[in-house]
């Protein structure tokens, strides 16, 4: 196991009937911002719900923020956090509200020009921001539970991510019910961003790492027997607490603790959804399996443990069983309605040198784990993908 | 899933040489109390890295806390706290040193008289307490990263706990080669008292909670698997690093959120301990199996599903399986030279109704995940491990 330090402080508030706890966590004598995505939190009785527990409060509504949140609107958000002294910021949505509002709060008190200067330069360091928390509408991005941001800026078509324990949420209340009234596009998408969440953290080389493994395979087969039944009923209240823990607990910081890991899977995917918009988990579904097959030596070991432990794949050459396991895979993807292949959305091999060129405009030379998936290999990933 | 909150702010820091990082992690501007047990971290090197790490600070040392710590000790360092204006007590020990020192933080702040009552008196809150931070030096009871405190008065031959938020450790420091110097004694009762915190929590009736359950035997396995290569050979620094994130994830509060919790087996335990003065993860092997036995009906659930995940037991009757997975049990705790009968302590059929009548004094009609341990089951459980 390698060194660590593990710090979550976020205080979380799980099940159904919590929201109304709000009224405790909200800090009192100061002036609320409240921010949302569209209007789905009208529809399911979340907003009503929220405002019938924060009585009295000096609320400011701020609307609008969207999926892959962009820089442009919640640069205007942060005007009105300075001009109105914000002193509390409440996200109410999804992972996208919750990253928007990350930003939100941490360029509000940025005093070093531009924001957008610390998603491009990873030496400026995030070490302060508007006090927040959230009421998660969506099992999916694991935000509610760490500090990691990703923000959009459409003027550059740039996707960019930044991390601060300043952006913590203080806390986040997680009521599985509202997943009740998720359209099955987002509960399909929500599955594969935590799982492959977890592959992230997960499908590199052994370090010796027993408890961060095995916790890691709980939320993958969990995500595999649960995923299937919240998409065949909505209302089926465990499987939806399951699917929301399962999300959350993926990408808290505990299973990456101690081991290295990759992210090649989601910095590919994010050029994805630059260029072309195609939703977070969507482009994650496309990427993981042309890395794991071309990444399939260096991360022999992982991907047999976790055929075994995950799919049961235990027969065959090696070889065979890294087949099977890829397929195994793919086949959960797509049993939720996800393409793996670039060609579902008319995307074909003229991108691939685009997405290369920004890698290496960037000074990349390569990335993962072993920073050795070089940008060969990516247009390698992105051909067999097509 | 039953409803739950869960927030824990400890920052962990783990691994080979972290222990110099303490010069970052404990406030200055302060005076801080230097808190530890016996003479085993001058043997190991561990008091001169803590001293070495802090050098010009305003320390005050106290050392001699107990296993089982005690109220009597524990008290004359309050008095120190309050007189010196302690600002930060800095444990460097294993989970007694830590239980004493969440004791010495809150007491120095009591108000309400005697702060042996907020043992006693389960209604009384602990809302304040001096910021403490550890330096754990015995993987066991995880108290490195809880609220949690067991004290034992010896005037009236108590074991008492109490749990509070303001007693959680700001910082602990977690460096696995203190493994390397324990005797064999003091490491398989780390193991054995781990083992039996997640036990707790998971050997109780199904709430359809995947995750917390596979979480729950990740650790179990871990231990079975990683206990053994420490005894074996303490200078394997991989499995000490395992061994002592597994005994910090057993009882972090993790493995136990929105599902039901035993802790009969510690109640029991601590009557054993106050009268007879036995290691704490020793009384723990001596009761759980009878608890198992005589709970078999209304744990038959989670009992089958343990054996077989834990231990692979598929074959047989129901009863056929309960028995071998106890027996299983059984043989793992006396692997490690740990006896699971009181005859082993010389402690006979006498014993059990002082023990009885103490519950029965205190009012308790019921233990268990599901109050339904009565007095008649505590006596039956002690008789069954004669």
């Amino acid at each position: 196991m390698q060194n660590f330090e593990f710090f979550n402080p976020v205080n979380i508030v799980f099940g159904q009937g919590q929201i109304k706890k709000l009224s405790h966590l909200v800090p009192t004598g100061t002036k609320i911002m409240l921010a949302y995505g569209g209007g789905s939190i009208f529809k399911n009785g979340v907003y009503d719900q929220v405002k019938a527990a924060l009585p009295g409060l000096d609320l400011i509504e701020f609307g609008g923020i969207e999926p892959n949140p962009r820089y442009e609107t919640l640069m205007k958000a942060v005007e009105i956090v300075k001009n109105e002294k914000i002193g509390f910021i409440l996200a109410v949505g999804g992972g996208s509200v919750l990253d928007g509002v990350k930003f939100i709060a941490a360029a509000a008190l940025w005093e070093e020009g531009d924001p957008w200067n610390f998603l491009t330069n990873r030496k400026l360091v995030v070490t302060k921001a508007i006090p927040l928390g959230s009421v998660m509408t969506l099992p999916a991005t694991g935000s509610e539970m760490n500090g990691n941001s990703v923000v959009t800026r459409l003027s550059t078509q740039e996707k960019l991510a930044f991390n601060a324990n300043a952006v913590l949420p203080l806390f986040s209340i997680l009521d599985p019910t509202v997943v009740y009234s998720l359209p099955e596009k987002q509960v399909a998408n929500g599955v594969v961003d935590a799982f492959v969440h977890v592959m992230e953290q997960y499908l590199t080389y052994p370090v010796d790492s027993p408890i961060q493994d095995r916790f890691a395979e709980s939320i993958l087969v969990t995500l595999i027997e649960e995923g299937p039944k919240v998409l065949a009923n909505r209302s089926d209240y465990d499987a939806a607490a399951n699917f929301m823990w399962a999300a959350t607990m993926a990408l808290n910081g505990l299973i990456g603790v101690g081991v290295p890991q990759d992210w090649a899977t989601h910095t590919i995917g994010h050029e994805l959804t630059a260029f072309h918009d195609i939703d977070h988990a969507r482009t994650l579904a496309i990427v993981l399996p042309g890395i794991m097959q071309v990444k399939k030596e260096s991360k022999r070991e992982k991907l047999l443990q976790y055929g075994e432990r995950v799919w049961g794949v235990r027969e065959g050459t090696v070889n065979e069983r890294i087949q099977h396991t890829i397929q195994k895979t793919v086949t959960f993807f797509e049993s939720f309605g996800i393409p793996t292949k670039l060609s579902a959305y008319n995307i074909g091999a003229d991108f691939i040198p685009v997405v290369c060129q920004r890698f290496t405009d960037r000074g990349i030379k390569g990335i993962g784990e072993k920073g050795d998936l070089t940008i060969e290999q990516i247009a390698e990933v992105l051909t067999l993908q097509l």
